[in-house]
């Protein structure tokens, strides 16, 4: 696999650093989970329980172990400093300073290890005025500028549905972790990383932070509608609603022809883009008074068999209960040691070679506590005073 | 940098691949874009244009080199069969199959060059009965049943403002592309990834994704309440709003004494969470009388100061003006030959050590054309008779 041999110590929790750490694991990397003893990410009793196990936690700490250590306590510190130099990278989603604090600042984690690779998950960033506030992904969402741009025209500013921010930060932290792991191998230096949930937002403001660079125009919310091609957006069936993208002259023509509406090309209203977009409820109206004359499905099939973009507006039911999804494997069923088959998310990342693979579903709390401080050469009975202490 | 000496051929348009591939040339690969003589990258002429320049396309294609090839010339693939061995990585977003149609699918690639790390970016994957489809962001956002979870209960499915299906698959690609360098350099091999738009939504659909998994019930539209938390969301200040993400009892109570409101500890509707969830109009209400008083900059100060995760919801103005976003360099001015100052997204990665860069600004159409044709050993005749008859 892609990660065979690199080991990562990860001191995160909830999902932002979570998440980084999965894609790492999924990919191969030996992660070794940080838990405090007896209480454990709180992702654990978050979501829909089964049998005592959270799914959601169970997604997203699949192929990781957990090793239980109480980093208040010295002991707990003392083991850390042990485990560091064993590991190739330590991810952490502290807010800043806080690995200062505890006495695992940057050069404390190279002097334990040089070429250590160092990814800190945060808020805002290790620096500037919001440095230390609390951060959470509806308040990066909202500072970002990302829900100034989400909903409709007349809605309010928007957060979008899933925890995007703490998502795509993880990703950019798994990102600039394995560009770090590709510098050392070349270099042998390491080198510590920032990632922030706010910064990592503002990385997709995409065409609309260009364009108001550009224009010093704020772009507005336009829900479905495309800011600037009509017709475009959702439209009515006779059962249902199919998202349509005709995105250039070209698709809008061959949509007339799926649509036999051939005879639109010379309504005086809608002949360039400009005119469409003056017209956006008026040509939509005639668009829909044929389209709600057929299903979706016919829709979808005829619209395709023509090159226009489409497809339905699927809920979670239906996207799992694709042909399409399940050809992609975005569904998998992982064995638990209870006999629980838990069904997870898949990897949307395909390798053919060293395909991503659920090796171990998510360990228990602590589970690997006594194996992990076996390897690394702790007497037995120092492991066993240790549990009995509550540090491990 | 990271990724310094890495080549990558940039067989991409538009912005998922691009946006991959650009943050790969962030890090310091060198990446060869290839255009269509003549006509380019279709976002060349997307969005605001100031000086002749999309500001659009300048963002995602800073750090590239532009070489124009017609690939449907004989010439022009003869010419990329020469480049092909030359570069560690080839990056697509074509329809899968064309690569093949081509003559450059996978063993083609691999005869070229053995150790040779292909990435495809496509709709919705290599295989199953969708991967002929023509792909756009808003379809994926609709198949993904994302849609189904963005917007407020009783508006239609929403699509996200920014195109994420686009960028996240990106970012899937470029993780793909970082494991596969850090297998070969340590393997040898080369291997072939695909990402797909649908599939990278897919991945984000998180809790609601395990939520569903176990309970088999589908998640509810929920705007900026949260699913299984209240109060939380959206709350007038005197001179605006201000969001509030007080995730857990401990945070409330926190956030209780910021509003010197602790009398409602005691208010039978708002003891535990479930009941602030079963009447979370009426403790919204409460509260906000109460947040209108001041301004929101006043209740920001006052929420961070007991630990409340807050902030407002800024429009892109009011971000790029914002000291937190400064501070993190997330809109960089990068000059460009013409003399513009052209504004433009920063670098959401942090590296302490190897700091991702803007080397140079976006390339004209074709700007390095001679210059690669003759690093690849092309007489100086045969590249003014592959100019001249528009083959490159």
């Amino acid at each position: 696999m892609p990660l065979s041999g690199i080991r990562i110590l990860d001191l995160t929790r909830i999902i932002s650093g979570p998440y980084c750490t999965s894609i790492l694991a999924d990919m191969g990397a030996e992660v070794i989970k940080i838990e405090t003893p007896g209480e454990g990410d709180p992702v654990r009793r978050q979501g829909v329980i089964k049998n005592g196990l959270s799914w959601y936690f169970a997604n997203y700490n699949r192929n990781k172990r957990s090793v239980a250590l109480d980093l208040y306590s010295q002991e707990g510190k003392d083991i850390l400093r042990q485990l560091i130099p064993t590991c190739d990278v330590v991810i952490e989603n502290y807010r800043p300073g806080i690995m200062e604090k505890m006495g695992f600042g940057d050069d404390a984690l190279k002097a334990l290890r040089p070429d250590i690779i160092h990814c800190s998950i945060n808020g805002f960033g290790t620096s500037g005025p919001y440095r230390d506030r609390p951060a959470f992904d509806f308040i990066a969402q909202a500072m970002s500028g990302f829900m100034s741009l989400n909903g409709g025209e007349n809605d309010p500013p928007m957060r979008a549905g899933p925890p995007i921010s703490d998502l795509v930060a993880g990703m950019n932290g798994a990102l600039g972790v394995l560009a770090a792991l590709l510098r050392r191998e070349r270099t042998g230096r390491g080198d510590s990383i920032s990632v922030s949930l706010m910064s990592s937002m503002i990385g997709l403001l995409s065409f609309q932070a260009a364009n108001y660079f550009a224009s010093g125009e704020l772009p507005p919310r336009t829900g479905n509608d495309h800011g600037i091609v009509a017709p475009y957006g959702l439209f009515e069936t006779a059962d249902g609603q199919v998202a349509i993208a005709p995105s250039n002259d070209a698709m809008y023509d061959k949509f007339l022809d799926a649509l036999a509406l051939q005879s639109l090309r010379s309504h005086p209203d809608f002949q360039a883009n400009a005119d469409r977009m003056l017209n956006r409820a008026s040509i939509k109206a005639v668009i829909e008074a044929r389209t709600r004359q057929e299903s979706s499905r016919y829709w979808i099939e005829r619209l395709n068999q023509y090159g226009v973009p489409c497809g339905q507006v699927l809920n979670l039911r239906e996207v799992f209960d694709d042909p399409q999804v399940a050809d992609q494997d975005m569904a998998i069923d992982v064995p638990h040691p209870d006999g629980q088959q838990v069904r997870m998310l898949g990897f949307p990342i395909k390798f053919a070679e060293s395909p991503c693979q659920a090796r171990t579903p998510a360990p228990s709390l602590g589970g690997d506590t006594e194996a992990v401080l076996r390897e690394l050469g702790l007497p037995e009975d120092r492991i066993q005073e240790l549990l009995a202490k509550g540090a491990a």
